[in-house]
């Protein structure tokens, strides 16, 4: 029997930081990230794909926003309707050819996905998650006191806009993808999913938010019974004491070693902790399957066991 | 047995044509359009959906060309990934109300889907394809000389942009297509498909074109083994002798009728001659079924064969 994973891609799985922010830069770090999938697909596991789509919905949001005067703006749970037929073009384009290139003839194919989340979710209240491209601190200021943005400081990198982040409650398409999955790597709940809320008559109406793609892999996972939920970041494994003369790395972590280093604000909120907390609530909802916080160029070394943070529930 | 049906949705199924073009506009569109679409699945009909994005893929890149200095262009493969995001968003959501209103729990999923052209394709060469917003005849020669663009004179209702538009050769994600196709209704194919040429090593490379979505719904049709193809305009019948005191709306027509009133230049270029050629090539592939053309509200009157033009082999 095949195990089922699902892998959430983090930001630099998409884009390399460096150069511009195009969409041919995307498509060349996309084709790389995409040599990776490929292998673990190669070692006989079904896939579903989730990835972010931070800096890229951001950027659909502020051409729309530039534009306005010419072409009526965006709302923003269309713009991340786009971003998700933006990214998923990629990852369904270059994973088809790493898997052809490895002789696997395997359909890849990209959901539009839209996810539940409670209209009195408190992150309403409390905006936490950073869209779009870094400002100065003065330039946020001014987008602040212009545009009603709420900014934030984001772990020493500068400053970004930050739009309201609730917790998903049901994927919208689940059936699709799960009708899928013996057959197809699929790419789902892009961006953490549309943000939608479930109105008086059962109709649904997109809202302006963004679901961490960690907590959407997440709540994937346990809805197609996955073996493991694989989330990809930019370090090896989870730290204890991060960036300090003391850290340490962390093989392996049960969900009450998590909920104690989190407790201890081990983990930096907006970056690891999501992960954490979405490894930790796949752990506790399937004692006995795992978790693993790992870095894209190691996905293979950490399902062997070799490298990456596991949680499990004990 | 229930019977297999593709449609091809026009323009106006998604925008009114009248007040601004915004992405809440076309969702009051979409809502309506779903009604009706919703009442062939009562009858019993498995749907495949196909969907025009002229407008809003033109949109989209003029946004993407005003903002360019705030905010990096993007290629016009990307923009057409974003419509397909963006509508199959709105489709998906709105068609499931409609299902749900009518006791009908129907999975809806949006598909993004890249279509292979041929580098060669003629159609590179002479750019027939309208996309964007209307401009005035000194708008339009503006474009033309500052931005290198193509333009065209719209069938009396002002110019727009003109890009290719290749003939589609293979769907690239019909596996998924047909394998969700028996439990749910896929919107696949939109803005007729993601243009991609196919590269020596076997890799996909998207290209600057827009594929006539009728002719996109037909070789979907012929690929899912549909036995209905049905494609949506704004008029009820196709006509000869169009808006002349002697036209004459037709109730069938067989191929080497449509073949003929081809010849004699009665269907405008860009505008019903595509959709009769892609009934045509659907007729002559598959002799024994139907293509209808037929307005949207007018779709469940032509299945019962009260209206439309039925277009056969013989």
């Amino acid at each position: 029997m095949s195990q089922k994973i699902v892998i959430a891609l983090g930001g630099n799985a998409l884009q390399s930081g460096k150069g511009p922010a195009t969409a041919e830069a995307q498509l060349e770090v996309v084709k790389k990230t995409c040599e990776h999938i490929a292998e673990v697909a190669v070692r006989g596991f079904e896939i579903g794909l989730v990835h972010g789509n931070g800096p890229q919905v951001g950027r659909i949001l502020l051409a729309s926003e530039t534009a306005k005067d010419v072409t009526p703006a965006m709302p923003f749970d269309v713009c991340g309707a786009m971003s998700q037929g933006y990214i998923g073009y990629h990852l369904q384009q270059c994973l088809k050819f790493a898997l052809k290139k490895r002789g696997k003839d395997i359909p890849v194919a990209t959901i539009a996905t839209q996810l539940v989340v409670d209209a009195d979710d408190p992150g309403f209240k409390n905006p936490t998650k950073p869209i779009g491209p870094f400002y100065t601190e003065e330039e946020a200021k001014k987008l602040v006191d212009e545009k009603g943005y709420a900014v934030k400081e984001d772990a020493g990198r500068g400053w970004r806009r930050v739009v309201a982040s609730p917790i998903p409650k049901r994927v919208v398409e689940i059936d699709a993808v799960k009708t899928l999955w013996p057959t197809t790597i699929t790419v789902s709940c892009g961006g953490g999913g549309i943000p939608v809320i479930e109105k008086a008559d059962g109709s649904l109406e997109g809202v302006a938010a963004v679901i961490d793609k960690d907590f959407a892999a997440e709540l994937l996972a346990e809805q197609v019974e996955a073996d493991v939920l694989m989330i990809l970041t930019e370090v090896e494994q989870v730290a204890i004491n991060f960036n300090k003369p003391d850290q340490k790395n962390l093989d392996h972590m049960t969900y009450a070693e998590a909920e104690k280093y989190s407790a201890e604000g081990q983990f930096a909120p907006g970056s690891m902790l999501p992960k954490v907390q979405a490894a930790m609530k796949f752990a506790k909802a399937n004692p006995g399957k795992k978790a693993i916080i790992t870095s894209l160029d190691r996905a293979i070394d950490a399902l062997d066991g070799k490298t990456g943070t596991v949680i499990t529930f004990e």
